[in-house]
């Protein structure tokens, strides 16, 4: 066995750690943020971190009504001049809480005077010592490169400040099962070896929309860091304008749905893609895709689609895995790769 | 001869008529925006305007201190209570107009009375009746489905709002050399056959950072698009925040960098991948990378770095369209593809 494969193993227990012992720091930092009553938020983050804040995005636009926007480090590390920040919350993630560039929105936010807050598995890292308010992850140690765990609870605490800010009592529940739905998508590793064959080449695509886009980009990530298959995540819609040429019969496609409003353009696309001979995939929590049966993996969880995020990206956290062993390869270490990567 | 190429060429006659004629227009725009004294800039855009959209987060966040989001347009299409947009300036831009989603979110806009602006080649379209101003694009009918002309001139409109909006003399110069530059990107068109060979394989990366991670992110669409190779593109930093792993010898890595202060991570990472066997290559303008002679395409426009991603895009341009001849395709028309896209 992998650490990779031991610390998604974890995941149900740190979601549970989370709920547990996170709310009353959750509570007091989302009461600070209400009464900022701040114009928007502004999220800086890289690598999985970063689909984190994709999924942010969608969370807080459609639970709050907030506007958010992803930060271009670059503008505040190279050049001169970075954005005014007045009156935004200015959010860091890092699992690690050591990436430069993370650090230097932050510190900059705090020059300015924006609001600042952190979600970090390293309550005594730098990042969490610049900060006004920080949101640790407890998710102990993640030793494998390819992140998992912590990836889960960032979510996790993303949707738990979401309903601390603006609270309902069917989100409030929802919230309750997540650990559950987690163990749920573990049952389902040995069947998701269904899927593994098309990942043998050298490229796949996946594809999700609105809140599973984040997903969609995540798995993406973990098969290329994996099982080094370059896969590129695309939401349908702009899927559709233009990169949809390259598909081909045999091209591997995994589609990535959490049900709810956009569900149809998936089931629009794989159609479509079938046409073309594609070997469509999907992984789906709720609604199943209109695939074959032995093409996908479906759980119904029982979470709304906000959070499917959360237990669709442990399906795709295991198919990544079960791909990097089919080609002999060792997950816990990419090659070319360290834990902590320090851009500036 | 194809379209595509037909209408790359006509790229700085489309830049010389819009420095000419486009600016009292832009002017008075400017004026209203700088009296409105928006919180920030949201943008909504698909496919290559949404590369347009991603060089305004660089151009707006730089040179004038404007936070910019760009739109999640499933927020306002598929999801009930889209974000507050209040204080807002909200931005389309869609070379035909008639894109739905794109439309969604200015309607929504005007609805939240935030004020609102689109660039667009059809100044009669849906899309400007519907917002309160508009700047055409007057690229002349796009017929090639891979856009180009509209690509460059959505550029050149956004950096002339920009200097419109915070004026410096520098910049206005420069702005006048663009046409020119063009020029002398397009008689680098068959040096570029020195970059096709590595582009056979199925897959390609393509790396920028800063101004021209929109460039990387465009030319890895026109690949995509008119060769059918799985280009992907990633600014430095993310990538090697975890996609680095999937380098192996012979991958074909293509570089584009502008100068400026991001032009030492692109030397940093030639360096790194050229380890790894990787076959790198290179378009520059400006500062050229540090790889052998016959492995990158360089010019020295006189840009500054700001404007660089207007001369690097012909390249790319350029580059796509010889590898899809290379390979035995018909660049005008893409599989799979229509020139206007209707997603919801």
């Amino acid at each position: 066995m992998s650490r990779f494969r031991d610390e998604i193993g974890e995941q149900p227990q740190v979601a549970s750690r989370m709920l547990a012992s996170g709310g009353p720091n959750i509570d007091s930092i989302a009461a600070r943020i209400r009464r900022a009553q701040p114009r928007g938020f502004v999220i800086a983050a890289r690598g999985s971190s970063d689909h984190a804040a994709l999924y942010a995005k969608y969370l807080f636009g459609r639970r709050n009504r907030t506007l958010v926007s992803l930060a271009a480090p670059s503008l505040f590390t190279h050049y001169a001049s970075p954005p005014r920040l007045e009156g935004q919350c200015v959010i860091g993630i890092s699992q690690s809480g050591s990436a430069p560039d993370v650090i230097a929105v932050i510190e900059e936010a705090v020059r300015q005077r924006a609001l600042t807050l952190v979600f970090t598995n390293d309550a005594e890292s730098k990042l969490a010592k610049v900060a006004d308010m920080v949101i640790p992850l407890e998710a102990g140690a993640e030793q494998s490169v390819p992140a998992s765990k912590t990836y889960t609870a960032s979510l996790l605490a993303l949707a738990m400040l979401s309903q601390a800010i603006d609270p309902q009592p069917t989100f409030e529940t929802a919230l309750a099962l997540v650990p559950r739905a987690l163990e749920e998508a573990l049952t389902r590793e040995v069947e998701l070896d269904l899927l593994v064959p098309p990942f043998a080449g050298p490229r796949a695509i996946v594809l999700g929309r609105g809140f599973n886009l984040s997903t969609a980009e995540e798995i993406a990530l973990k098969l290329t860091e994996t099982s080094y298959v370059l896969a590129r995540a695309w939401s349908v819609a702009d899927f559709e304008h233009g990169p949809i040429a390259v598909v081909e019969s045999g091209l591997p496609i995994l589609l990535v749905g959490g049900g709810g409003p956009t569900g149809s353009d998936l089931d629009g696309i794989a159609q479509r893609l079938a046409g073309y001979g594609c070997r469509v995939t999907g992984i789906f929590d709720g609604q199943p895709g209109r695939l074959r049966p032995d093409a996908m993996v479906s759980i119904d969880s029982g979470l709304p689609e906000e959070l499917t995020p959360l237990t669709l990206v442990v399906l795709g956290q295991l198919l990544a895995l079960r791909v990097a062993l089919a080609r002999g390869l060792d997950p816990d270490r990419p090659r070319s790769l360290h834990k902590v990567t320090r851009t500036w």
